[in-house]
C-alpha cells in the first residue's frame, strides 16, 4: 500500500494543499467545519502528517531525550521506566538514546539537540570530563544523573543527581574492615579508565589506609578490556584469575553487584564458599543481589529517588524557575549473607 | 549561548543561504573551493545543520527502528547490542523505540515510520495478533523477532525469526518427566493473556500429557498482574504462594528465567533446597541463570543467530531480495543444577 500524502488528502477533501495543513496545524484561519471534515478523511484514510515539516513549521516541540551510557546494565532499566512515565505524564515525548562507550556522548546530544528541537537531556551513567567550551554547544537544560564527575568542574554550570560514590565505597569497604578483614580484594575499573569505577576504587583505598591497612597492588584487580565492563562475566574471569594467583585475601569488594555475582561464580567452581572462605560485596543495589544464593552484600542506591530528583530539577531549569543545583542522595548498606565476621 | 542558524552562516560566509545549503548537501551546483569555505565556517562554530529540513530535501533517510516490548527483560540487552551493531555496519541509522505492554506496537510503528522515514523495523517480543488490515498500513519491511504469533495468522503476509516456544516449552518438561517428576508445577502468563507465556503453557500441559500425567490446575500458577511480568520478583511472590498453599510438587518450570530465580529464592527462605527438595527450571538462557547458585537448567534461546537472521531477512526485503519468510531456531536444553532425579 502506497504511503498517503497530503496532497492525497486535499483532493479527497477538495480544498488546497494550504487548507489541509491549517486543519492540521491548528491554524485560526480556518473554519471549524472545514477542519472537522478534513480531520475526518484524515482519520478515515490513516494518514500521520510528515513530522519533519510539521516541526519545521511549529514554534516548538515537547521532546525530552534521555542519554544512556551501558544500556546493558540492570541498574538503569528502572530508572528508564521512571523517567518515561514522569516526562508522559507532563505530556512531553521521551527519546532513549544508548552511546556507546566509547562515543562522545556530548557530541551526541548536540546532534539530537537540533534533529529533535529538544527542550531538555538527561544524562544517564559514565562519567563526565568534557570541557567547558564543548558543553556551552548544548543550549537547552541538562541533567546529570547518576554520573562520575571530574573534580575540575565548575558546579555552576551544570546540575546533577547522584550518589558520593567515594563515600559509599568508603562505607562498605570500612564495613568490611570492621568484620576483621585485613586481606581485602577489589575488582575495579582499570587506573587509566575514567569512570565511577575510579571514585569507588579511591574510597576502597581510603578506607583501608583509616583501619591502618596497606593497599596490597597484587589485590586490585581490573576488569578485564575485552569483556563487557561492570558484567558477570567479567566478575568471574577476574575471580578466578585472583583465585588462581595463590594471593592470599578474605574478602571481595566489586564495585558492582554484577561483577559480585560472576566473583561468588567463581569462588563456588573453586569448591570455596561464600561467606565461609571469602565474603563479598558489591554496589548498586540490583535486584539480584537481594535474590541470589547467598544473597549480597551492597550499597543500595536508591534510584526512584534519584530519578525523579533528576526530572523535578530539569524540569524546573525547562521552565526556568531555578538555577544549577546538584543533589547527593546517601547509598545504603544493604547487609546481607554474602560477608561475615572473621 | 544562542544556537546558531543557517543564516548565521551565510552572513559569516558572505554568501546566501541557498548556497550553504548546496554545501551542506552536496549539491553539484557549487565549487569546490566555496563549498571547502562554507564547511570550514560550520565547524569552527559548530553549527548542527537542522535535520527536520535535511531530511525535507533528501530524497531519502536510512533508518531502520526496533521496536521492542518490555525493554526491562535483560534476554533483550543481547540482541539490542547486536541490532545496533549490525545496522550501523550497514550504514543506516538505528532507532530504539520501547512500547510499553498495554501498547499497540502497530500504532507506534505507524508513527514512527512516517515521521522518521523509516525504510524497515523489528518487532521485538511480545505477542502478535494484529489484523491483516493494520499490517498494510505499515507500508514498508518488517519481521518479528522472537514474538509468539496468533496461529490464524497468514504466513505470506509478513517474516518471523524465533524458537519454537511451545515445542522448547514441551522439550524441558518432558526432561523433567523423565527424571521421575510427576507433580510439576509451572509458573506461567495468566490464562486470559495472550503472550509468549501462553505457547509455553501449552508446552508444558502436551508434555504432561505425554507421560500420561494429569495437568493439575492447583499447580499452575499465573504470574501477579502488579508485578512486573517475568520477573525475579513476581517469580518469587508465585512460588511463596504455592508453597504456602501446601499443593505437594517435587519440580517447577518457570517460564523465564528470571521467575525462576525469584522460584529458588523462596524455596531457600522456607528452609527446602534446590534440587535437594523441588527441581527449578527455567526459560530464555539468560548469564544469570548459568551464574546463579545453583546453575539454573534452562532452555537457551540462540540470541545471536536469531538477531543476525532477523536482520539478514529485513535487509534483503528492503532490498528486494526475497519475498516473506520464516526461520524457527532450536533451542538447546542446557542440564544445570537446578534439577535432578527422584
Amino acid at each position: 500500500m502506497a504511503s498517503i500524502t497530503i496532497i492525497d488528502i486535499a483532493k479527497m477533501c477538495g480544498v488546497g494543499v494550504t487548507t489541509v495543513s491549517r486543519a492540521i496545524n491548528d491554524h485560526p484561519d480556518i473554519s471549524e467545519e472545514t477542519k472537522a471534515m478534513i480531520m475526518k478523511v484524515i482519520k478515515e484514510n490513516h494518514y500521520v502528517p510528515n513530522n519533519s515539516a510539521r516541526n519545521l513549521k511549529r514554534s516548538a516541540s515537547k521532546t525530552v531525550a534521555v542519554l544512556i551510557k551501558g544500556i546493558t546494565n540492570p541498574f538503569f532499566n528502572r530508572m528508564i521506566q521512571m523517567f518515561e512515565k514522569e516526562i508522559k505524564r507532563k505530556k512531553y515525548s521521551f527519546i532513549l538514546q544508548r552511546v556507546d562507550e566509547h562515543q562522545d556522548e556530548i557530541e551526541v546530544a548536540i546532534e539530537l539537540e537540533k534533529e529533535k528541537r529538544l527542550k531538555g537531556i538527561v544524562f544517564l551513567g559514565g562519567y563526565f570530563s568534557h570541557s567547558k567550551e564543548k558543553l556551552e554547544q548544548l543550549t537547552v537544560p541538562f541533567v546529570l544523573s547518576t554520573i562520575g564527575m571530574a573534580p575540575e568542574f565548575d558546579p555552576t554550570e551544570f546540575s546533577s543527581v547522584s550518589v558520593d560514590d567515594f563515600k559509599e565505597s568508603y562505607k562498605i569497604v570500612d564495613f568490611l574492615c570492621s568484620l576483621g578483614h585485613r586481606k581485602i580484594a577489589i575488582i575495579t575499573a582499570p587506573m587509566d579508565d575514567s569512570s565511577i569505577g575510579k571514585l569507588r576504587y579511591e574510597g576502597y583505598k581510603k578506607a583501608l589506609e583509616d583501619h591502618g591497612l596497606q593497599v596490597d597492588s597484587t589485590l586490585i584487580c581490573s576488569m578485564k578490556d575485552h569483556l563487557e565492563s561492570y558484567s558477570m562475566e567479567n566478575g568471574y574471569a577476574v575471580t578466578k584469575d585472583l583465585l588462581e594467583s595463590g594471593e592470599p585475601f578474605t574478602a571481595l569488594f566489586a564495585v558492582s553487584d554484577s561483577l559480585a555475582v560472576g566473583a561468588c561464580k567463581a569462588i563456588f567452581e573453586s569448591g570455596k564458599h561464600v561467606p565461609g572462605d571469602y565474603s563479598v560485596a558489591g554496589f548498586d543495589g540490583l535486584d539480584i543481589a537481594y535474590y541470589y544464593n547467598p544473597s549480597i552484600t551492597t550499597i543500595r542506591q536508591p534510584v526512584e529517588e534519584i530519578a525523579a530528583e533528576t526530572l523535578r530539577i530539569l524540569f524546573d531549569l525547562i521552565n526556568k524557575k531555578q538555577t544549577h543545583s546538584h543533589k547527593i542522595f546517601p547509598g545504603e548498606l544493604m547487609i546481607r549473607e554474602s560477608t561475615t565476621r572473621i
